[in-house]
């Protein structure tokens, strides 16, 4: 497995890599989840390029940048076990040199939901998927589930701008408990990690009405949001069953549907979804 | 000459482009600056790919969209005899599709000057040419520097997204007595189009006064203003005096400097400029 830095380095190996290349761009500390996505770029490119890079114009000047989990031997030991052929590492001086001043901006399907609770992030996400979008160059690129809202705002990118990528979003894996995996569950301590479950278990009530035929979204919203109050250590941010294109908060729930929640657990805050219909 | 409409028809015949690839992306009604930007693209690169559309994102509300003038059977003809290898003449409808709602966006360099008259003007222009990239996928990139402030943005925002393409900026072609070409010039009647010189006049005026010497920047503002306003045509909107990578304006000229200006000849609106320093 080959490791770079700078960007100069990461063209030249790039262009090394003959047939079809996968990404997975990730933040570090990598997990299971992770790792599935090298494994389903693996089964499905001739070569898997990921990326390891803290992106700070995502986080917002309250959130968890300076102590976001860092473990860069671990995730390269991962990352070479599971098969990656290259490894980019860049830094936040090669990302954002001084003079940097252009944002990619996906409009709508930003505003609700995450968009809402943390201003900016996406802009970030946008911007920093596109330089690496344009770094690597790769065929397919794969994201998670987990994040859903920044799976349907990457998809939106890539069409708008055209880029020549295939976005493939991987189910989200889950702790044997339901909790689905996340760098930032590191953060819980072994009350909150117990407590966290009510996320996964929220969103199991709802989808258990659901399967039953309840189709109202505001009666999904409020099975939600009963499971989580019951839950001392937690606090619900929001809770949304939306249109799983445009995000759009449904009142029935008649085709392909989005149930999100985002719960404080202590001061870790977790994201989960599942999607319905 | 291979032309082309749909995307995909495009990344078909781009893909059996061997070698590299120059791109000149147009808005059509080519005159012979637009040649001179393919002739540089033979030169130096396999092939020629060019573009043909005029982009909507990029007018104002109150700007030449629906009269901005059009002949693709002549662009064609000069593209085909200049040599391309294949042009594409996408749609409004390909390119800004129902539910479309990304951007790209450059900060600081499209605040002023063009950007401080024509709001918006240059969101449009980095988001299509990021979309044209994208889709053509070349080597090298061709613009015209009679477009000074848009040339530097689209460096500026080449950078920082890390598209793979080095950016040409090719010479400003003159008419006989020293108008730049532009398809906006078909606007002039023959009263406007003798007094339309008055550009090329007030900056060959502030030039000569910085051969002599003069390092001045108001000094050489004022001698454009003094020119410009000696014709009854025309009507100066801007003029300015700028460092020519962060189009600040200046107080005096120590190194390459950006001496540009926009002024409306009867109801036409002109831009040109000198690099001096």
């Amino acid at each position: 497995m080959n490791t770079v830095t700078a960007l100069p380095e990461l063209r030249a190996a790039r262009r090394s890599l003959s047939g079809t290349v996968g990404f997975v761009p990730t933040m570090g500390y990598l997990h299971t989840g992770h790792i599935s996505l090298v494994q389903a770029a693996m089964a499905e490119c001739d070569h898997v390029v990921a990326s390891i890079f803290v992106n700070p114009t995502q986080f917002g000047p309250n959130e968890d940048l300076a102590k976001y989990p860092r473990d860069l031997p671990r995730d390269l030991a991962m990352l070479e076990a599971a098969g990656a052929d290259l490894v980019w590492t860049p830094t936040v001086e090669i990302m954002y040199p001084s003079g940097f001043q252009t944002w990619v901006e996906v409009e709508g399907l930003t505003r609700p939901l995450e968009g809402e609770i943390r201003p900016g992030h996406f802009r970030g996400v946008t911007t920093i998927v596109a330089k690496l979008f344009n770094a690597v160059g790769p065929d397919k690129a794969y994201f998670g589930q987990k994040d859903a809202q920044q799976a349907a705002v990457i998809r939106r990118m890539t069409k708008d701008l055209d880029f020549p990528i295939e976005i493939v979003v991987c189910p989200t894996l889950r702790e044997a408990d339901g909790l689905a995996m996340s760098s930032r569950n590191t953060y819980l301590n072994p009350g909150e990690r117990q407590a966290a479950t009510v996320l996964f278990c929220a969103l199991s009530a709802a989808k258990s009405a659901f399967d039953s035929g309840e189709r109202g979204a505001e009666k999904l919203r409020a099975l939600v949001r009963k499971t989580v109050s019951a839950e001392p250590l937690a606090k619900l941010q929001y809770v949304s069953c939306a249109d799983y294109d445009t995000l759009e908060e449904l009142e029935t729930v008649r085709c392909k549907a989005l149930l999100s929640l985002a719960v404080y657990v202590g001061k870790t805050r977790l994201i989960d979804n599942f999607v319905i219909g």
